[in-house]
């Protein structure tokens, strides 16, 4: 029964062919009539590698002879394209032929074997093949042949009996070991915890057990349980699906009749071969990426006043989260995920529901992701765009001043939304960029889903000893919500009118008058600065120590002599209170700054570095920025880390209204002037007629 | 032809009877079918006082014995609903008789005699009558007084004849002075500056001239001069309008479709007797107000669970702005406003543009304000009300881990907006008070109209000599866009089920762990502290020594023992660098903190002083708040500035695309779980079919 068993609870937060089972027929063998996305060719040097260039490049892994021999076939953690150099990119042109398709392959030999591929499809050659260290992300197999371990054991299926549960009771999660010491190197290791079986299993935590598992071996090295005397929650009523909550009693609060967003005369965005996205006046390249979740590229404008198309951002991604737990007792200390670098943002995206994750008319974008045995699969809907109105208004002004005119104008805020949603276990982040008419890109990230929750013995803040901190909140019976923080780090190749650009630092600082100057005493000044290094441009964010960030070209200035830019804004935020030398802060250093600026590197777009499962923490941006290379009138990359501190709370539980925070990337002295001077307000002829369905 | 152009360039911000006749035909007058904000009678008692009231308060006022002898009824600054005690408001129930309704009227006998009336209107009797020190903000008739004294002014016309201008050439714009020592003490002083006429006179500055004017004598003080020599802005193609824009050359962007929110099962919200609003969860009042633009009270939940209706918060409104500009020569130091208190928050809010400022199902409010003879009038579309459904999501999640289930839950996030919109001279806000279905109140205030800019003789920046500081931006030839802040400050007396709530803070600290205690350094550890006095409660906010900031009922605690509350979460804001000693800086100084706790009391309501026009900053929240009285488990209030640095760049230039933040104030702790867990997810048959105008 217990091997049966290891099957069910599955062990992947990934789950690449079962979840492509779940949502779509299998594509490769059954569909007669394929949908587009199987027989897609790329058209741009960005796309991604399409379903054919991923099934050619396992044909090619097949045979080439290192990996070719019986038993020699590595594990393939990830096959994505190899972008031209950025220079080929910027230089080719639609029609142009496309610069040679190349792939980068990660790979795993067990034990210890990491390998990069580097292959070019049109000669269906190996171009180049190293085995750097460092351990890529685990696999769905690693993941399953571990929990599969740890409910092999017999030590660990004592444990589970102690508490009266059989491995058919539970539901395990794989979970990054983080990097806590030289002993943990030199093998692949997984932490593994169960949950009592249910919908929402998460609100069951098995507490204190823990199987720490070698993955080469899939044997348990060790067993950590500090919890037997802990009370698994029943987890009453947190089955948060529809169809089970539509049967409970009425809340007594008033339902709500449903608003949609409607636009009869279709949408005002053009997508061209699967991937460019014109709209208004931007046009990027958006693709699915397993690592990033989503990469916007060579986002442009075109000047409204001269019709000049003007490049903004090269690239744009979510390049590293970093989500450390408060509470450093045996089962939670190395909680202390680098979501992107240790499950893949992508890869853990499952198709966006629709008409709820995204409006109805969304259009949405499939992703070609690789299989552990290398071949392609389609995860449908990943990535949804569509337009946006919420009421808000682009600009108004009601003049109260001119007695013989009536002047109030206002404008409606339409703008274009793309939106990802990763689902890393318990937790769902919902990434957006969204681009105005203004000119603005906004990016916002939303968290919801379920808390990562500890198992305690009370069942009221009085039972608590003065003194003892839970590292949390008690949001219901036994159950802790641990105090944690999110932090997500974006990678943003600016090419603010071109690739060389600067950083220039505007200071505002108290100024005081002097005598006899002005009855004012003070009055705020601003210092303008433009930073020469990296370490000019390590920033970190105060109230009362304010700045504006813009990245400018010196080269382009406008008439009245600014030169072009863009600043960045930030929002709300929090910042990391680890010390700087704990081994998780060292990992997630590139959370040290709110703000980084690096010269571009093709190489360093990995905010915790290329490889960071078990990673140490010492091919992060924080030492590439240590570098403090030049930075001035040269091809920078701008870095912003967004952050929160999360104390839980009963509302929380069973699962977590949204929560978001934004920044910007916003013109300044880019336009000659407000670039939607012209925009047209709404009149009631632009505006449809709708009945609800029921009467039609 | 000078003093036929007296009435012409419109002296107030105000500009209350003929806005009326601009928007309305005049409703005393004409109406035969009065709408029914004319009919209307207090059906509770914290509805603002009906147009029949305020007649009614008139006929007292003129029959009231220090007002009624010949030329001396004073000029009517504001009649205002005198709230009754917070107790007998919460002990009301709709269907007791009202409380007796009392008013409230501030007025001016020139020279320097401000009155407070409170009269009861059962009665038709004077209840009290002061005349305190300070001014109330100037009425329209002064600031047309003050104009016309300016363009009267032989040396003023010599300065406008010196740059070829005559008053019919010329708007001018009523300055408040600030207050800058005690030569300008004892009498009402206004700067007055023009601009070359134009729709969009603000970007035209004739700068450098000032004439500063006592306003009761209607004479010019003196007439400063500073700018001959500068050129005024032709002010090219910066008329915003449509009716102009319309005609301009087509812009390179690419047209939107428009885009509508569509309800066709109409509004989810009930509005009884024209002020209390239901909605989901929520019922509140809600109430246009002169002085703060709209009023929110009596917010109550209703829990979803138990049916109880819970009560949130008592009042909450945007109590005063600071607006300091950041130039302290002779022409700009001044320039320090505070908005509220010196215009008329509610007052400065001209009709909202239907389908522009708010979608086109919006329920728009009217507003029954005084004139200055003490005569109601009505100004219509002051507030609307609206749902917003914008794609964003109200929680998610997507199960990873179960392999047997396709777990894939969203839920739509609909909230409803209540928006008003001031037009202060040039700037307009916008303010949001949006409240969701998960309980939480978010404040939005957006900012856009045309910036307050300097002329200059400067056509680019490589004219100006290396250490000039131009204070601002040239965003165009001869216009610098003057550097300054934004700062509002709102009001938000929280009752958390019942008024006794104490502020409660969540310090978030870096903990290092003991030696061998965890693989760890170190970890977030929360300390929770509940203020005892004011002092404990002066919050300056600092990324890097985070808090959480809740409002909690200790007397009122849930099953698990947490007690039941409201956080405040603060999003990007600005804080005053100001000196503290500067003379804006001490009448702005509610914004040396961003948060501040009081007991409540019911004449501490406007965080910069009842009397702000000239006011020294001796009767602030700052001042308030030094006393240090207790708040721990009583009636308490809440205040929180949100600021805004504001570096003008050209995109600013010649209207705003509109910058917008918030704040929320979130249920902690407040309900058992999440409220929404039960939420419905919009499936096709919700949603409404929809078709152009064109093809009906």
């Amino acid at each position: 029964m217990a091997s049966l068993r290891l099957l069910l609870p599955i062990a992947a937060i990934l789950l690449l062919l079962l979840s492509l089972i779940s949502f779509h027929s299998d594509p490769v063998l059954q569909c007669s009539d394929p949908p587009p996305i199987l027989s897609r060719t790329p058209s741009h040097p960005l796309d991604p590698l399409t379903f054919d260039e991923i099934a050619a490049i396992r044909s090619i892994l097949v045979s080439y002879p290192p990996f070719a021999a019986p038993n020699q076939f590595p594990a393939i953690h990830s096959i994505s394209l190899d972008e031209p150099q950025k220079l080929i990119v910027l230089r080719w042109r639609p029609g142009y032929p496309l610069p040679p398709r190349r792939a980068i392959v990660t790979a795993y030999s067990p034990p210890g074997h990491t390998h990069l591929v580097s292959i070019d499809l049109i000669s269906g050659r190996v171009l180049h093949h190293s085995t750097p260290s460092g351990f890529p992300f685990l696999t769905t197999d690693d993941m399953r042949r571990a929990i599969a371990a740890a409910l092999n054991d017999p030590s660990f299926l004592q444990s589970l009996n102690t508490r009266g549960l059989s491995p058919s009771d539970v539901n395990c999660t794989p979970l990054a070991p983080g990097w806590f010491g030289p002993e943990e190197d030199h093998r692949r290791l997984i932490k593994v915890q169960c949950f009592a079986a249910a919908p929402n299993f998460y609100l069951r935590p098995i507490e204190g057990l823990t199987a720490i598992v070698d993955v080469d071996a899939a044997l348990v090295i060790r067993i950590s349980d500090s919890g037997p005397g802990i009370p698994i929650s029943a987890g009453e009523d947190t089955d948060y699906r529809y169809s089970t909550q539509r049967n409970k009693p009425q809340s007594f609060a008033n339902p709500i009749n449903p608003v949609s967003l409607e636009q009869v005369a279709g949408p005002s965005y053009v997508i061209e071969n699967g991937h460019v996205i014109k709209w208004a006046g931007w046009e990027f390249h958006l693709k699915p990426d397993a690592r990033a979740g989503s990469v916007v590229s060579r986002a442009r404008l075109r000047d409204p006043e001269s019709g000049e198309w003007r490049s903004v951002m090269y690239q744009g991604f979510a390049s590293e989260l970093f989500v450390p737990y408060m509470d450093p007792s045996e089962g939670w200390y190395f909680k202390t995920y680098l979501d992107s670098g240790e499950y893949g943002f992508g890869l853990s995206s499952m198709p966006l529901v629709r008409l709820n994750d995204c409006p109805r008319d969304a259009h949405y974008m499939d992703a070609v992701f690789a299989g552990t045995d290398g071949s392609p699969f389609v995860r449908p809907d990943l990535i949804c765009i569509f337009e946006r109105y919420d009421g808000d208004v682009a600009w108004r002004h009601a003049e109260t001043l001119l007695a013989d005119a009536d002047i109030r104008e206002a404008r409606p805020k339409i703008t274009l939304v793309v939106r990802t949603a990763a689902s890393v276990g318990n937790y769902d982040y919902i990434v957006d960029w969204e681009f105005q008419t203004d000119g603005i890109i906004k990016v916002k990230v939303s968290l919801s889903g379920m808390l990562l929750v500890k198992g305690t013995t009370y069942q009221n803040l009085s039972q608590v000893p003065k003194g003892e901190d839970l590292h949390g909140t008690l949001v219901t019976d036994n159950i802790i919500g641990v105090v944690h923080d999110h932090f997500l780090s974006f990678y943003m190749d600016m090419d603010i009118d071109g690739p060389d650009n600067s950083f220039a630092k505007l200071h505002m600082i108290k100024q005081e008058t002097s005598p006899g100057e002005s009855p004012r005493k003070s009055y705020m000044k601003v210092i303008r600065s433009i930073a020469k290094t990296e370490k000019d441009a390590q920033v970190k964010l105060s109230l009362y120590d304010p700045y504006e960030f813009h990245i400018i070209n010196p080269s382009r200035t406008s008439g009245v002599g600014n030169p072009s830019g863009y600043k960045l804004v930030p929002s709300a935020t929090a910042a990391s209170l680890l010390d700087l030398d704990d081994p998780p802060q060292r990992r997630g250093a590139f959370t040290n700054n709110q703000i980084w600026v690096t010269p571009y590197n093709k190489s360093e777009q990995w905010a915790g570095g290329l490889f960071v499962y078990q990673g140490h923490g010492d091919d992060t941006l924080a030492t590439w920025s240590d570098r403090d290379r030049g930075i001035k009138n040269t091809d920078i990359v701008l870095w912003y880390t967004l952050g929160f501190h999360h104390i839980p709370c009963q509302e929380d539980y069973p699962i977590m209204p949204t929560v978001s925070s934004s920044f910007e990337l916003k013109p300044v002295n880019f336009f000659r002037r407000n670039p939607i001077l012209r925009a047209s307000p709404y009149t009631k002829d632009d505006l449809p007629v709708c009945s609800a369905m029921a009467s039609i």
